[in-house]
Parts: C-alpha cells; sequence; structure tokens
C-alpha cells in the first residue's frame, strides 16, 4: 500500500497500533511489530540502529513500556516520518509482512491486572438485577473508581479459544452447591489500558501525572461466569467466576492515535474528592463505539464515552495508597454500557439475567453462551481530518469444559 | 558451626530456607542462597557444576520453582549431605556469609497473588465486628476457600518500612468521604505458600495433584487499613486497602522441612464437595505456632494447625476453573487466629475494632498501629526429632504518610 492509501485506513499512519507475532514454521521466535495498514513491521529489524532497538529486541512491550513517554513519541515519529516517505518504505519493505500470514501473539507481560466498574449504566443495570429492592449503586459508587485485581497469568490474546469454567454455584432453590461446567457465560466488553513507568511502592501518580503512564488501549473481553461469582464474591470479591480467562485485543492502539477521540467526562456529581480531580486539565473521556458480534450477529454497539470515571482518575485511585505501577500492568475499564437496552456491554444485562433471550441471525436465541459460540468485539473511534481508527478485535471462542 | 551445633538450630540442616541476598557495598549483585545456621550459602557459586546450576544463577528462585519437586528434592538431598559432612562443609566455606553482614532481598518475582480467608475463628469474629446482626459466616465460607487476588508488586521482603497508606474513608458519621492517611491501619499475621511448575489456561490441579506445587511457606504480614477497606469493599471487595504493602519473609522454608509438622485437619463439616477432597490422603494441617509483636510486646500467638482449609484445597480450588499457574505464584492463608483472644492474628480482633485497646510492655494502649511502630512475626515448628524449625521471621515499622 502506498502512503496515500494508508491516510484513510483504520489502521494507518495516523493509528500505528502494536502487537507481536511469529511467522509460520516458527512460533517460537516472537518479535514486536508495528501495524501499518494490512501489514505488520518487524521491529526488531527495522529498529535496529535507532534510539529504541534495545527495548525493541525481545518480544514484549515491557522494555518500551519502561522508556516513558518521551520515546513512545520519538518511536512513533519516527514510524511515522519514515513510513510516510517513499524512500523510507522502500528501505523497510523486507520487513513487513501481511497480517493474513503471520501468528499474533501476546504483546506484554502482563504485571498487575485491575479491573473497574467505571460504567454508571453498568453499574446501575447489575445492582437492579441482583438488588431489586435497594439503591442500584452501592454509596461508594459515584466517589471512587471501584476496582478489584484480577488474576494476571489468565489474560490472553485474542483468538485463544475460552475453555468453559467448571466451579461451585448455588441457585436460590439448590440446598446446597452443585458443583460443574458454568451454565452462565457471559462476556463483558470492555477496554483495557496498558501501562508504562514503573514506580517504587510508597509513591503516588497523580491525576495530571498518570497520562505520562498511558501508553495505550486495547479492546478487553472480561469472560465472566456469572453463576460462579454471585456464590463466591460475598465477602471478597470476584475471583474464579473471572480468573479463568480475559482475553485482551493483539494489537495496542497508543494513546497518541486517540488524540481526536478525547471528549469531556459525563458531569460528576457529586464532585469528587481533590486527588481525583488534579488541574482539571487531564480528565478526559474517549469517543469509541464498540461493536459486539456474537457468532456474526451484532448483539450491542456500547459508546465508551459515557463512561464515568476518566482513566486518569482510574490510575491516580489505584496509586494514591502507595500502591507500586509495573510496566506491563493492565487496567481495564469494567464493562462498556450505555443507555440505550442495545449498548449494553454484556449478556447479564441484554438478556436481563436471562430473562429476555436475545435472538441471533440464524434464528436461534442466547441467554448466556452456549459452547461453539464466538464473540468478537471491535471499534472504531474518529480520528485526525476524519479518519478512522479501527481498534484491533478481540474474539474468542468457548470450548466445553474439560 | 559444626554440623553436631546444627541439629538443634532452628535453622539447621533439617531445615535449609531458600533466600536472596546481597554483600555490603554490591547491593545490586543479589545472588540466592540457603541458610544454614547463622550463615547463609551462596548458591550461585555452591551450586556450579551441579545439575540445578542453570536455575541457581539469578536473582530469584523462579526458575528454581520452575524445575518442580524432583529437582527441589535433589537440591536439597545435596545440600543435606555435602553439609552434614565435615570435608564437603569445608569445600564451601568460602561461600558462607554470616547472616548478621549480609542484605536480604525479595527471594522470587512474585507473579500471582492471591489471599484466602481460610481461618474459620477469624472470619467468625470479622463477622461479629461488621455484621452483629447477621450470621458470622458467610453461606459459602464451609464450602469453599474464599480468596480473592491481591497486587504481586507491592509484595515487599521483610524489613521494608510500610508507608502508612493515604485514601477515602466514611465513618457511620460522616457525612461524605474523607480523604487522608488511613487512622485504622492495621497487621494480618498469615503464612505464604510458594508455588512452584507453571501449568497451562484451561488445566486444572488437583487436591492429590497441589502438593508437586507447593515449594514451600514463609510468614507473612497483610497489611490492612481498615478504614479504607470498609469504605472500598462492597461490592467487590478489598483493594486499596491492602494494595500498598504486604511483607513476606526472606527465607522461604521448604515444605520438605515441615514433614514431621504435618496434621489432621479440623473437621469439615459439612463435607466439602468431591474436588475438594481428591483421594483424602493430600488434605492436611500444619502445626506451626506463630508469635506477634508489636514494638517487642507479644500480642497474639496464633496456632497455624486450626486453619479450616488444607493448602493443598486451596491450590485445587484456585485453578479448578482452568486459571493458570506460573512459578513465583503466591497465595497466603488469610489471618491465622485461634479460638483464644491472645491467639488472633489482626488488632481489627485483638481489640475488637478498637473497642478494648492492648497494653505494650512501655505501658502505652493501641487500638490500631502508631506511625513507628514495629511489627515482627515470628513462628515455630516441630521438626525431625523434636528439633524445632523456625520460620524466619516477617518485620515492618511504620512510616508516616507522605
Amino acid at each position: 500500500m502506498s502512503a496515500t492509501d494508508l491516510t484513510d485506513h483504520p489502521f494507518g499512519l495516523h493509528h500505528l497500533p502494536y502487537g507481536a507475532f511469529s511467522l509460520p514454521g516458527d512460533a517460537g521466535d516472537v518479535r514486536l511489530a508495528v501495524r501499518v495498514g494490512d501489514e505488520a513491521l518487524d521491529l526488531r529489524a527495522a529498529g535496529a540502529g535507532t534510539p529504541w532497538a534495545e527495548a525493541l529486541r525481545g518480544p514484549t512491550l515491557n522494555p518500551l513500556l519502561e522508556l516513558g513517554p518521551q520515546a513512545w513519541a520519538g518511536l512513533r515519529g519516527w514510524l511515522q516520518e519514515t513510513l510516510a516517505d517513499d524512500g523510507g518504505r522502500r528501505a523497510l519493505a523486507e520487513h513487513l509482512h501481511p497480517v493474513d500470514g503471520i501468528r499474533l501473539h501476546l504483546p506484554l507481560e502482563v504485571r498487575d491486572y485491575v479491573d473497574f466498574y467505571a460504567s454508571e449504566q453498568h453499574a446501575t443495570n447489575v445492582g437492579r438485577i441482583f438488588r431489586p429492592d435497594g439503591d442500584a449503586l452501592t454509596p461508594n459508587w459515584k466517589h471512587l473508581p471501584i476496582g478489584y485485581h484480577g488474576r494476571s497469568s489468565t489474560v490472553v490474546v485474542s483468538g485463544t479459544d475460552v475453555v468453559r469454567p467448571t466451579g461451585q454455584r448455588r441457585g436460590k432453590d439448590d440446598p446446597a452447591p452443585v458443583f460443574g461446567p458454568s451454565v452462565r457465560l457471559d462476556i463483558e466488553a470492555e477496554l483495557g489500558f496498558v501501562v508504562g513507568g514503573s514506580t517504587p511502592v510508597g509513591s503516588r501518580v497523580t491525576v495530571d501525572e498518570a497520562e505520562h503512564h498511558l501508553f495505550g488501549v486495547a479492546l478487553f473481553n472480561d469472560w465472566s461466569a456469572r453463576d460462579i461469582q454471585a456464590w463466591e464474591y460475598v465477602p471478597l470479591g470476584p475471583f474464579l467466576g473471572k480468573s479463568f480467562a480475559s482475553s485482551v485485543a493483539a494489537w495496542v492502539t497508543p494513546m497518541a492515535a486517540l488524540a481526536a477521540a478525547r471528549v469531556p467526562l459525563p458531569a460528576q456529581d457529586p464532585e469528587p474528592l481533590p486527588y481525583l480531580l488534579g488541574s482539571g486539565g487531564s480528565l478526559f473521556g474517549l469517543d469509541i463505539t464498540l461493536e459486539v458480534r456474537l457468532n456474526g450477529t451484532v448483539v450491542s454497539r456500547p459508546p465508551y464515552r459515557g463512561m464515568y470515571w476518566s482513566p486518569t482518575q482510574m490510575l491516580a485511585h489505584l496509586t494514591v495508597n502507595g500502591a507500586a505501577l509495573s510496566s506491563g500492568d493492565l487496567f481495564a475499564s469494567g464493562t462498556v454500557s450505555g443507555d440505550r437496552p442495545d449498548q449494553r456491554g454484556s449478556l447479564l444485562e441484554l438478556t436481563w439475567s436471562g430473562a429476555e433471550p436475545i435472538t441471533l441471525e440464524d434464528g436461534t436465541t442466547r441467554t448466556f453462551l452456549q459452547d461453539g459460540d464466538t464473540v468478537t468485539i471491535t471499534a472504531t473511534a474518529p480520528g485526525p481530518g476524519g479518519a478512522p481508527v479501527g481498534l484491533a478485535e478481540v474474539t474468542g471462542t468457548v470450548r466445553p469444559a474439560v
């Protein structure tokens, strides 16, 4: 593709997401790449001799993440400049591989993984479903971004099959817990944020500093076994209902590619405490529209722009107690749900806990996921000059329980 | 020390815990060690030329953990045999360093960290304090080992100061949340289990297989900010109330050193589901008596032998949904509390949520921790032939909030 063709491409020069790949027959040789249109540029090869060569040598983004925002901007600028130039592109041509012919790998070693709960609509829906007689939102919800730690080692790359989890559940009418495969397997359509720049234990990252630690975003599916979760989660929160698999897109979109997608946050009332506001200039939403497909049928289009908490607020809250950051930390937004029923980011909400099945294009209906079902989440955001930024898909197929 | 002197030593040849150290003036050169009495044997040097040389070369136990139980037994057997022999000891003498003269480091790169809640007495006390009008135990408590994921990157080695965390709290009479340093900083005296042998996502470790993944134990202090925790933890569990610091002992006691400390579990009624029982031969408690000192005053002696769930049950439960294990995973037991008031493993319980202050030897009283307070947890277990196994201390001093 020429530089001109790449102007309007959802993975064009204004986007340039990062990933990790291997070539057929050599799955052990994993290299970093940047996606350029329908090709992947081998960064180990292309980056040799650049100031970032050392950080681009390994199979994960972690060393690059540790270098921080100046290096991220420098590398991105060099890539954009070089790839926009015909001579530069020719010089790199041998390191470009069609994306159809490569295998994609998890592009980072995930250190601590935290999942937030930042959609007011999602939290409200869940509250109404589980606590129909109480307040939909817990009293703390509008005062702090609620979150919990998840299992890092079960974050898997898009395309990885998901084995239906087995565990304990106990329905209202069960005299004792029952053991077996989950019968309420669900998705959660989320946005993941990749963190760079380690900080020491005992220090704090402010809302204003948080931007310097946000490397990029990737679509995220926080697969959830609602029956396992419901039985286990009081009093210490979700555990096995979540820790069997969390899927992340193979390509990480740099925050810099989303400059045109920044929008003001929804009004926050009551006003959060000062540590969650900073100067006020670092609070933002993102105009990203997700699309959730179940076996090809679009079942939801959740709008990220309505999310209550800014990613900078989430990161500032996460560290306000002195918690350390590591390059490779990942935090996810929590399920993205909008005001409308067709904007809900989980089957729990879309089917109102199974009471209202949805119908797919093949005529079958679903409450929760069946074995063999494939869930694919994509998203688009406005880019510079109206060119779209297409976030890489996160997809997975449900395999039967072992 | 001679081999004879080491027979009765709490860190003698029957114990041989593993750690990581550096020498004065060269803190960057961290090496693995095994503790032999009052000395540390440099394993990078002593292990050169052995079958485990490659795994002993780096600064953490993770490569050794990955080798699995046969290698652990082989290395331990070789160390015991060599160190019991006068000639063998002389050959290694140059690699022995007095423990008083070395600096200790975190001996593993902590991968996923999970904290359980396995003491019935602790869970009952907490239930009575927080839900005086309800059942003390939640309905799930006797059916599964309740646990949650914590923050790996804030697990620190014994001796690291702990900065008092700052955050939101909201007392019963506060009209809005208040921001500031925690005023209810607490400890939790626990036992940590170090896991070796990675398993893939989608697989399961049974109760009977779990033993092969248990490398060793280390005393653990899960520092807790009760006020932050109380305000944040509904509905997704503890987050910032825990993630500011968790301290682990510098020396990891091999499971093999605790063979004589194995005791039957307390009766489990109702009988757990079959996946938590296995053959029945892999369930055990540990006769380890902890001792908690606050500024030198012994404030509690929690008995681990009363813990409700076997470590093998905790590990089997953790993976029953297909969650992967990584070498370097760490799980902790949850607060160890016994039946008697002087056996409670947290200040929350010892002072009954602050209502009954404790008096220290200097005449001062405490409800929760003050800046400058030092908490030290030690423990002993029966070893072979009556020789004690002394678990290495976990200690930390509270520094003022930043």
